[in-house]
């Protein structure tokens, strides 16, 4: 073991004792028992039901979105997104290379195509300076739109990911979506709780989404959500993911080709027990932060992950970023932390180089080339301490 | 009113009583409460836990199928099924016209083309001798395929769907399979309970699927399965419906496009719970088809489906079947029997007019085009008698 991996793995067990400690796990000691246990004895468990409706209105009422559509996982949901935001077969949609690979899979799904750009070093997301001038070599004008020169394919939407939970700059990527006449759907899956300029993250693109996977600040079992300022959307979204049946007495019409995507009430009611308790678990996950800052204080080589200026970041991974000189230990520190039960993770393999990602459209990715060796995830769950 | 819907409110409510009576609701009498409060209490809400391994082994043990994979809900377990068995963008999948949406949006979901075909009469089920008329004007060979001679694609999948419950004729239809090289997939979405020649309905192509929607037999919330006997295919199920990622400590490989499919840990405890009731909830509704066989004996006009030759039918949905004669009187049925509060419900708009899909290849409809006007599914809820 490394000096820098012992380092690590004694800081680690200075704030989360020397148990073991998973990357991120649920915790249910609010009013989950009850709902659920009321969720079922009203025998209303699967496509209709009260918790759904109060899911969706507390998550608007929380983010501060017009209206939030509960489904069944945050894949779906950036699915149904970015066909709502216009997506069609053979379009290409800017993804960051640097995500969960359900980022590409939502495009793919359109049967579109990925097309793979950089992040900041500092925040991990999309770099809006870095894509201007990539766009203005690779986007010429047709018509309404903007298409790669390179593959012909029009360039329809941008995906901004607010990694681990820290916000993107939403305001630069804006206007790169402005100038280039891309639609901006935000895939705030890890962001539930963080905020850019006062504002909740998902609320800025046309259309944006979260996911309530098990790994997430608040579960629903599997589930995820579609938030839109747009009343329209919405009731697309919700007519979309409820296999487009046209309201009727009796007579099953699909007017389009939709999904079977919603929520089940079960895991809403679980939902609505979750998100009362969100504020204590993003209390807990800043005080998980403070201890990590202060143990990782002493360590140069490393540097904690902090919230970008003019941003609420809830830190959904606590995150560790190792100096360019240390980066071959990363896997010697992963061996460490986790033989001493820390879990640990890197980033993803980046999109670009896993197989089915391999021939995509893909900008220069100096920064997340370089940050995919060097990051580290902390065990992350709130009341580790 | 007519006279006959007049007598078709008076013979349900011979059977059901005066209340009101839904189409098809769940009961919970059994396990579900201690298993999802277990399950809550565990922590394991999500993507790993013991109910999912649980409930895919009571599965495969209840249906005979050597594995069965748990997922998200019937729609996702026939799109993966499909997959499985060799569809490709722009194959053709031979499919029901008479069967709820989702069966074709699978195909869909794949790039892929439903081609509909037609029922027989007694079974609802696609009808193997039309079916084989229709294959052999339509399709010639080429190399291992045949392909449609019209739109020159691929014919690659038959989709026998058990309708309500009722096997198909699934010896027929494996034979037309055989000789036309085309995979079977079984929907079995509404045919859990049912078997066909002994054998589980679900277990006689190279998969099957089931669906535990809210509506049906038995109810995960949303949920499905993937049955099958190859246990290469069951290994490929569970690793396309878990995100295709390759099992390492840390490391995040995805090595072709996967699908957030799995069932969420909470909804498989409420389905192991479900599964330990489907024996009563079969006989309960074996009871309530012996009272409306009795209740409709002295209708004439109406037929009353009843479990095909050979086969154990667990009439998920109970159907009465109006003669040529009166099928125009079908809406006045529905609406004197929903005035009553007695929920019915017509059959499913037939696929080929469904506005997305009125552009697919089609055989020769006459038998669905007719079942279609004369088809009304009654209360058919376990516990109703």
């Amino acid at each position: 073991m490394t000096e820098l991996a012992t380092s690590i793995v004694d800081a680690l067990q200075g704030v989360v004792g020397s148990g073991n400690a998973v990357l991120h796990e649920p915790r249910f000691q609010g009013n989950e028992q009850r709902y659920v246990a009321d969720c079922i004895a009203s025998t209303f468990v699967s496509s209709i039901g009260a918790y759904v409706e109060r899911f969706e209105q507390a998550l608007a009422e929380y983010t501060g979105a017009k209206r939030a559509v509960a489904v069944v996982n945050g894949t779906a949901a950036l699915q149904v997104a970015l066909r709502l935001a216009g997506v069609k077969a053979d379009d290409e949609v800017i993804v960051p290379a640097l995500s969960f690979v359900a980022t590409a899979n939502a495009v793919h799904y359109l049967a579109a195509v990925p097309h793979f750009a950089d992040s900041e070093e500092t925040r991990l997301g999309l770099d809006p300076g870095a894509l201007r001038e990539w766009l203005t070599r690779t986007a010429e004008r047709t018509g309404e739109a903007y298409r790669n020169r390179h593959s012909g394919r029009c360039l329809r939407a941008l995906v901004p990911m607010h990694t681990f939970g820290h916000p993107c700059d939403l305001q630069g990527l804006m206007a790169v979506a402005k100038d280039f006449r891309l639609a901006l759907v935000e895939d705030a899956a890890e962001a539930l709780g963080s905020r850019y300029q006062g504002r909740h993250t998902g609320t800025f693109g046309q259309l944006g989404i979260l996911s309530f996977n098990g790994n997430k600040t608040i579960t629903t079992g599997g589930g995820g959500a579609i938030l839109t300022n747009d009343e329209r959307l919405a009731d697309h979204a919700k007519h979309l993911t409820t296999t487009a049946k046209r309201p009727h007495r009796w007579d099953y019409v699909h007017d389009e080709i939709g999904y079977n995507f919603r929520m089940p009430n079960l895991n809403a009611a679980l939902g609505c027990a979750q998100l009362e308790q969100l504020p204590d678990f993003l209390a807990s996950k800043r005080r998980l932060y403070e201890r990590y800052r202060a143990a990782f204080a002493g360590l140069e080589q490393v540097r904690l992950m902090q919230e970008p200026a003019g941003c609420e970041s809830h830190d959904w991974l606590q995150t560790l970023i190792l100096s360019e000189d240390v980066a071959e230990q990363r896997d010697d520190i992963l061996a460490a932390t986790n033989d001493a039960e820390l879990m640990t993770h890197p980033a993803w393999r980046l999109m670009h180089k896993l197989p089915p990602y391999r021939d995509c459209p893909c900008a220069p990715l100096p920064v997340v080339e370089s940050l995919a060796r060097r990051i580290i995830n902390l065990p992350s769950s709130a009341g580790l301490v």
